[in-house]
């Protein structure tokens, strides 16, 4: 038995609507993964997650080596039940945050050396590492460690990053001991299309259970995200499912689904909304607006998350002005309502061979 | 038809259980009400105060007549709909706070001249205009302004106190003009045995509907606390609700209870929970402590709350350590359970003609 299962559907264009089978529940894709960076979702407890309709969440392997480490996770039962979630999760390898958090971080083909952001000691991750954390946290699809570069990047240290990733990925098969966790590879390339499909075409003849577009949304904008989506994307294996690492607003969400992308994630709904930014079918509210400070409305008229049944925006901005945590989690959680929503419109959409008209006017509504 | 009805079903020695009906809902005594500063228990939603078993809330009208102002939550239908919670609250004076937290009070017999501290704006509230507030946000209970002084205090100034008072007292029913809203006496004299009484007694004649013992919980200590409940609760008319104001830990409220005090408010659950610190029904739990780094267990093992049926000591003191606002909704939500609890099991033990016994073993937990 594979650790996953992934089914598709239905497809519409390039779109497809499927469902990913995991130890812990099912998950219906195109999906957005809430980002629950040590462990949480920020400002939410995992029974608001689950009530806003989202079907798997994101955890930091990085983080969560540091503080409180893999063993007490472990010791405890595993992410899933240690959290209080319950669902399906996905853990990435830390690969990401090595660079973006961390001191003074060396790469070699052994590994990353480093310093923990949190107290400065002195530590080294290798793939072999990556998934030996990854096996104790548990998580449903766990992924490999990958030499991320920035942008925009020189060439040839981008070929260096592929041919590392590629030889990096080998060595996580081989150190992956759990048969009950999917195992995802990742595509590096940065901006250059020819060294993207390289990557590709290289990860998918290891057969893995999934694959990542990796090295993305660091800086190249939309358009440049679109192309790298575009010139990758098909020569991934059409029976498994796609993710596309740390993708985004709403707009770039349904572009990449349009190009076949199966899952996403995002810190943007519970960053924005603990800034007080709420998405909407109609574009962004900025609740903190003095415009809103009698505002019986709630924030989106026609959303049926807890926030927009019960609350104004008069009283969420008052929340934030008066400085209550109580916002940021109303906010927060309708944010994640409508990212959920725009995921089960956009299967809905698949399913009845209308994505493209979908896409169009989501996109808009927000000026695109 | 009066605003709220009381009535007292059963007694065990002095304390009782009895069930105030408010306009918007019944709520069985002796109750505890989470204090809602600024219209919101902290770190919690609505529905989780609600679902704790909280019957009644308290907002302060001093935080609210500053922001957002009294007009918007009027205007918004009133603080029970505007603010989500929906049942009955109760909101203070604004008298307490215009001395702990605003620049530069000066107190006549016309009201308390201050300055905001949030601007420095120089404001004044009279009586008439802490009744005229109160009407505005709506609350099923209102407080009159009362002249509260610290401790300790020289007898001439706590004489005035008592006086002004009473005489604000009466303006206040003069100035209160919605009948949904039952209007509460204050009785003031600080730790003067005699002036309580005397404070007590003229509060009687006014015949409001129920009576509050204020100018308590202000250094004096729970020994000195107790002894000014066990002077003055005799003197309030048995068949109104009592309500001691700003108390307490749970030993001082099963104290108070047992002197036949009906209703408390404090912020202590909620502000010991946002610094980790957990009540149980064995004492007191920090679980920031590093005993519970890899603790499996529960805050309570026999708790009903959403903390602990769902979450380990161990993934709780992470989210303290990772700075997750999560830990302070969990241990906020807990604590406010076991303040639920601690009032279910007092009312049951009073009907149970048992009351004493309770109260010793709960204190015997927390070492007193």
């Amino acid at each position: 038995m594979p650790a996953i299962t992934f089914k598709v559907d239905s497809v519409s264009g390039s779109a497809r609507a499927g469902l990913v089978v995991t130890p812990h529940g099912a998950v219906e894709t195109p999906t957005f993964m809430p980002v629950g960076t040590q462990g949480t979702v920020k400002c939410l407890t995992p029974l608001q997650v689950r009530e806003v309709g989202s079907g798997i969440v994101l955890a930091n392997t990085y983080h969560l080596m540091l503080r409180p480490g893999a063993e007490i996770v472990a010791n405890a039962g595993g992410l899933q039940k240690w959290s209080g979630w319950g669902g399906p999760m996905l853990t990435d390898s830390g690969g990401y945050q090595v660079f973006s958090l961390s001191e003074l971080a060396e790469i070699s083909d052994e590994g990353v050396r480093f310093r923990s952001h949190i107290d400065g000691k002195a530590l080294f991750l290798s793939p072999e590492e990556a998934i030996k954390i990854q096996n104790q946290l548990g998580a449903d699809i766990i992924m490999q460690l990958d030499d991320c570069v920035g942008y925009p990047a020189e060439r040839y240290r981008v070929n260096e990053s592929i041919r590392r990733t590629a030889d990096w990925a080998r060595r996580s098969i081989d150190a992956h001991s759990r048969k009950d966790q999917a195992l995802f590879g990742i595509v590096q390339g940065s901006t250059y299309k020819d060294l993207r499909r390289e990557s590709a075409l290289g990860l998918a003849d290891l057969d893995l259970p999934g694959y990542a577009i990796g090295g993305v949304s660091v800086g190249e904008g939309s358009a440049l995200i679109r192309e790298v989506v575009g010139a990758t994307v098909e020569l991934l294996p059409e029976e498994k499912p796609r993710y596309l690492m740390g993708v985004g607003p709403p707009v770039d969400v349904l572009d990449a689904v349009a190009d076949g992308i199966d899952m996403f994630d995002c810190v943007v709904p519970t960053r924005n909304g603990r800034n007080g930014w709420a998405f909407t079918f109609k574009g962004l509210v900025k609740v903190k607006n003095s415009v809103h400070a009698a505002a019986e409305d709630p924030i989106e008229e026609d959303c049926d998350c807890y926030t927009c049944r019960g609350f104004s925006r008069s009283y969420i901005r008052h929340l934030f002005k008066a400085g209550e945590m109580l916002g940021m989690t109303l906010v927060s959680l309708h944010n994640l309502r409508f990212y959920a929503r725009l995921m089960e419109k956009a299967r809905d959409a698949i399913r009845a061979g209308e994505y493209e008209a979908y896409r169009r006017e989501v996109s808009g509504a927000f000026g695109k």
